[in-house]
């Protein structure tokens, strides 16, 4: 909504910012595309004809489809690594084990299914989404397990420590291979109680 | 190779089975056109033609393109968990880390992107895996796992034990998705001595 209101520099790529509200729905019909079909059957056209805008409007926001994907992904997480702190790692950890909303987990395969090939077929995609949502979100994660190291509750040393983000999504991910349904936030409990924090020493 | 001669009963339609080596060659092609075409673009005139036969003998083996395409998948693991026994689970699980086969991670990764986008999204392909690999080697892991109670290595009510496939198998999956790199056998092993067997109170 910051329109770019200076007048001697050159105009902004940017200077038509999208307001909050729009950039909403914007990413909302990319949800609902890459459910219906998939990553590979997505294209700038539909999303622009979907919300009524502009393909340049959005190619002037995002640099093209992986950009606009991972964006609307990072918008669609129910929570932020970095909006979590409960004061204790077990609350911390069991705080993301409530992360996997029933209401929301048909959309949330639905999602996985139409991303499954691309996230590994296509490096632009890769790339985005290992920008925009893997790594700030493995920073988080080693803030969050910092801030236990510093309250004095987990060893600094603890070996698990490198391996937190990758049980933590391996459980979510693999559960759908293992026993044929989804990850909710009661398996994702009985897996941080049983198997995380006694990796950790807790 | 055991023909059905019996002189009485109706001709099974199993009559001509194949050798073993005949079923490798059909096995070894169908895991070719896998990392080639995908699981969609996989048929089964394809797999015919490429190992000159006809679709009826594929058909007489195997039900259809899943059983096939499963059958082909549990031959082409390098190793069973029922083969592993080193008298340790330390031993075992160490055992099964090192089935990450460096010089066969780019044919796997090629596999799993093959697959990836089937196994979520076909029922068919989906149980047929789920019968001919998964249940029979989850099944094999708890019977490695009771071993090692057996021998008084584990207690039986270890809380971890029942996700200690999710574990292995969700280190193997998420490591490219994390780290952007297949897992090793050096990284699998990292992974059994910080983070599985200290779940598992060893």
């Amino acid at each position: 909504m910051t329109a770019d209101t200076s007048p001697t520099g050159p105009p902004s790529p940017r200077r038509t910012r999208l307001t909050p509200e729009r950039a909403a729905e914007l990413h909302e019909a990319v949800i609902d595309l890459l459910c219906e079909v998939g990553y590979e059957g997505l294209t700038m056209d539909a999303v622009a004809a979907r919300t009524r805008s502009s393909k340049a409007t959005l190619y002037r926001q995002w640099k093209g489809k992986p950009q606009l994907v991972a964006s609307a992904l990072r918008h669609h997480k129910p929570i932020k690594v970095a909006d979590i702190d409960t004061g204790t790692l077990r609350g911390d950890l069991l705080a993301l084990s409530a992360v996997a909303d029933p209401a929301r987990m048909e959309q949330d395969m639905a999602l996985m299914r139409g991303l499954g090939h691309a996230v590994h077929t296509n490096p632009d995609l890769n790339r985005a989404l290992r920008e925009e949502l893997i790594e700030p979100e493995t920073a988080e994660m080693r803030r969050l397990l910092q801030r236990a190291v510093d309250r004095g509750e987990l060893a600094p040393d603890t070996p698990a420590v490198e391996f937190v983000t990758h049980m933590m999504l391996g459980a979510f991910v693999v559960r759908p291979l293992i026993e044929d349904r989804p990850a909710d936030p009661d398996y994702l409990t009985r897996f941080v109680e049983a198997a995380l924090l006694p990796a950790l020493g807790l």
